[in-house]
């Protein structure tokens, strides 16, 4: 059984607003599966909050995971 | 309910230019939701609108968010 | 009314040649609309027309663009 | 007959957890194969686990390949 | 009239291998036209053909320009 | 003719083991044809493989790649 089994049981969400959550975390939980120490995580968490490139890098892995769950959901037109 | 209900309602849009200021309020809400202390991205702000790689940087999301507008819209094809 | 309605009225383009012109402007204008002190965007051209990498990310960027442009236009299969 | 044959027999998953475990598999087998020395990438291990961007790098390669993984699972949409 | 009209009559080619060269000559033009002199193009080369984080880069954009490619020609499936 | 023309006859693969081998020969061919010295590229293969930042930036390019492979081969799904 997958780690993301309980994290991600589908792509399909009802509104775009949830698909861009579970966009993020998505993101998250891949750092977290690299990086299983919570506590390095927190110390780590104040390196790239205060640093825009860090936030820009975040904010662009949640644009490519958000495209893959846009499409998984036809764009949620209706 | 989720943080983005009210700022992304819908991915569809009347035109292209509407479709782009919806790709660049999306990548600036994640932001402001992974840094919510407006105080500090007001700082960071300044660090970044006067350095070109970042500055590329945050358009190359841009880029990358369009890319799912558009397909969401059809590209406007009319 | 959106900061580039009169920019991007459409995405549709006779030629390949034109969606290129289009990508590029595209990327110039989510510059622009972050940065819109012309005068700083003029100095801050010296840094990266004079550096490999700072270019590197801008053709990258216009590479984003145009996959966009050109799915709009079909690949102008004709 | 080819290095990958008995780590991806298919793209094809029974979930998107288990696309996602597959995602994170074929990163990190394309890195073991650039560099097949167990005990160097052992030590690179440490570089990356503890800096945000090199996470985060690691993070945007997962998503890439997971969205190819969920296209070919037509997005688990069942 | 575009600057590219010349260069990139249509996106078809014949060939995977031609429309891999293709997306290098794009790639090369588009940073043609964002540093116009010849010159410090020829000095910039010297940058990047020696560092490979550069010339990553540059591999890095011909997938992209690549992927449009292929997609416009069905990906030469025949 | 094209350089590529023996390298990259076609895109379709018999399974997703050999498109990732594709992929991987794609990025290389690619640094190859724009640093053609062996020498070099030889000297500099020392400087990514030790280094976590220049290997995951490779692992990005092949994840690209392998996206338009899949894409050509319709995912395998046989």
């Amino acid at each position: 059984m997958s780690l993301f089994t309980d994290l991600i049981p589908t792509l399909i969400t009802e509104t775009p607003a949830e698909g861009r959550e579970l966009a993020m975390m998505m993101a998250r939980k891949t750092i977290a599966s690299i990086q299983p120490d919570a506590e390095v995580r927190g110390a780590l968490r104040g390196d790239y909050a205060d640093d825009t490139e860090q936030l820009m890098h975040a904010a662009h892995i949640v644009a490519v995971e958000f495209q893959t769950i846009a499409a998984a959901n036809n764009y949620w037109r209706g």
